[in-house]
């Protein structure tokens, strides 16, 4: 132990430079940021939150899409461990001049950014990025590919009340064409050996069902199951976590739903339909919620919901994705 | 007193833990803000100005409408107390995706948030955000309803001047209907007893003259008089203060003021208007200025002008109010 | 030599308290410029970029275009050099309100700015702030009058690489009529003695010619040459630098040019016409690019393109700026 409370070890096999998918995260990996994330989560229960672990880090947050949570839980995780932050967003930047995307990162890079997190309406951006950056690409969401920092911070969240996720029926509820929290999550909870199900209207599950196939006929070992369904009651029996999704207006193609209220009054999760989930399931949502739509008011506010403990934890999964991208040398991390 | 130069007993009978409007402030308490901000000038005075007293805190600034001297006054008065500060403005943020403000609060909070400095075009917006945020709410405008830190940095700024403002004559001159900073003013001045003007053209002082009625009909020991009117050679005549206000040309409902142009000529503070104030009088505004419309260029620049003073001891004034929020323990305060 | 590398007589003869342009710069001024430069370069080689040098000094960033790299730039500059950096952006400001100029910056005064950093759509915006305001004015771009700091950046980054500039071709290539950037690199190039070339589509270079015509007239003693043409072979022959500059599409009256695939085919800078300078010749951009246009990407990726050293050398540059703005005492940079 040191003097921030982390095991010597903790980066102790951490192979990655880039955080752009949680796919090519080992079981084990992911357990190393499972237990740095513990340590900063005590870092975050002291009267001053801040570790000079990053210090003399340049942080730049480039961000082509609009976000408050995922934007300024990076920005605070930065901040914490003694990074220098700088944040551009697409609408006051060279972007709207024209520029592509390379040519801002290589400028980013010269202006002295080692790491660079960023969230792009392109799916692929971040991959492109971590091609021409000799630093350390972070994904903060990619199109409708990735958002792995959300999808680690979720799991952190089910194993803080669950412990050992193996065999844990965890169900997605709602707009996973459209959502990168759905894709990401499906890696790691497959990979934690979770019992997964996928439910949304049939219109929508559009490439999971040849995702689930596929992982049938192969098979991963250890992993519980894949279950991709439109069959809401089924998805919910007995399940020990719900997480409701955004329902994605701003990127929705017309045709695929008939209408909002028909949404919620047949895949909202409000009290009857959550009867069917154990009495202790939790419920989890990604944030910004559409209240009424996906989600009933009286459900998000209930005492077996995490959505805010999703915040808290995403801001130390954070600092803990940037400090083990940053060398992962936790001996190096103290309060001196 | 101590290192910061404050004397140790300054937030002594400080009992708030929001800043919301200064209606609920008492006279001992309003004094407790101005010696708490003299602490602040002494600091803002020195070649460095900043110390520790709210090291480890996180402010998060969260504006949904656009400012430049409030927005920055708070960072910069946060900064100085070597508080981290979070900018959230409401263009970029989740706001645009619908989120509820309680939503937004509540993840604002779950990020890491101690203190909340909000503005927002809904009046009592600050008021919703106090019930579901565990810290301290400071309201830097809410619709036209109240803007406490403008307040009470025109006050300060008044008495640095004149001292005690028992018997004095402030006239405030503008669109008051539109102006939080007229509501939250009538509520310092006559806490502290000035003898309070209010005039406008007769289709905006709406509201204003029935409070004044409620005011002569009931009566607060100690206030000297409230006095609402469309006759501004009347209110200006021995003013002690003159107080022009910005015309709220992107509030103003149609139909209020026939043209810029009449406006400016009934009601401009002008040099020949102003002689009829005491040759003394202070010049005011709480920017930003539509010089030529409600305040005549010259007139603006005038040695007994104090606007550039009042955006000064803004920062003073909003040092002192994140400072007796976070705690008031001045003891604690140091160079160190 | 002090602790941060620099000679302690770095400043001395420094005589400026605004950087408004370069065309005030005596040549033993510039060269205090490079010289200061060179210790800051020594500073972004180390492992922390960061000295206290300006610690407790407000830089305010006063931006009322967009700009990622000039902004950013400054930005990390005012960071590593340990300044309070606050960013306005005319969007999300009182300009929007209607605010003069002159107020804006007594405001940002009053606000408790020492200095200002600031990007105008109107040439002259900088003069007009710098004679209202008490601290120190950089002009980080006005209009299409100048852009001092990126020619001080161009010009370091030459000498980088060729030594004494005495003498040698220096190509500025493009739309110079819209560029602020050429305008500000004529004065730096002549006065460090280079031989500079103008060269663009005859309709855009009005003004040029009759400012050589001038200089080819009065003559300045070690002043090489300063010829204007349309014949891009003519300019680009022997050159040892060859600077293309961004196509100002966002700026461009209608009618100077008949077509970006025109402009490409006759001005573009690709290998063919590369080939006519030495062949050691260095290529440079202000960025962003418009590649395929105005450049063609496989020249912009060349070995001797040093587009991306002059991003690194802008932030040297401009913290250099803001050190010997903020008083020009080299001995009181230290690492303590």
């Amino acid at each position: 132990m040191n003097a921030m409370g982390t095991p010597t070890n903790a980066g102790a096999g951490w192979r990655h430079k880039h955080l752009l998918d949680v796919d090519v995260l080992t079981y084990d990996e992911i357990q190393i940021v499972m237990r740095t994330t513990d340590a900063m989560k005590e870092i975050l229960d002291r009267p001053i939150t801040k570790v000079p672990a990053l210090r003399g880090t340049n942080v730049t947050i480039l961000f082509y899409e609009a976000s408050t949570r995922t934007r300024v839980s990076f920005e605070v995780a930065a901040k914490n461990l003694s990074a220098d932050v700088v944040n551009i967003a697409a609408s006051s930047s060279s972007v709207t001049k024209g520029e592509s995307l390379v040519d801002t990162i290589r400028t980013i890079e010269a202006l002295g950014a080692d790491m660079i997190v960023m969230r792009h309406a392109t799916s692929g951006a971040a991959y492109l990025a971590a091609e021409v950056f000799s630093g350390s690409i972070l994904n903060g969401g990619d199109g409708r590919h990735a958002h792995p920092s959300q999808a680690l911070l979720d799991l952190y969240t089910m194993r803080a009340h669950l412990g050992d996720m193996r065999g844990r029926k965890v169900v997605i509820l709602g707009d996973v064409l459209h959502s990168r929290v759905a894709r990401s999550n499906v890696w790691s909870l497959t990979a934690a050996g979770a019992d997964l199900w996928i439910c949304g209207p049939s219109t929508i599950l559009r490439g999971f069902d040849a995702w689930a196939a596929r992982w049938a006929g192969g098979g991963v070992p250890g992993h519980a199951g894949f279950t991709v369904t439109s069959d809401v009651n089924a998805a919910l029996r007995d399940a020990d976590v719900v997480m409701a999704l955004r329902l994605q207006r701003e990127r929705m193609d017309a045709g695929l739903l008939p209408s909002l209220r028909e949404y919620s009054a047949r895949f909202g999760l409000n009290r009857e339909r959550l009867a069917a989930a154990k009495p202790t399931a939790l419920v989890m949502h990604p944030g910004p919620m559409n209240e009424g739509v996906e989600i009933a008011p009286d459900v998000a506010v209930l005492d077996r919901s995490v959505i805010t403990q999703q915040v808290t934890n995403g801001v130390a999964v954070r600092m803990a994705l940037l400090y083990l991208l940053a060398g992962g040398h936790p001996e190096a991390v103290t309060n001196a």
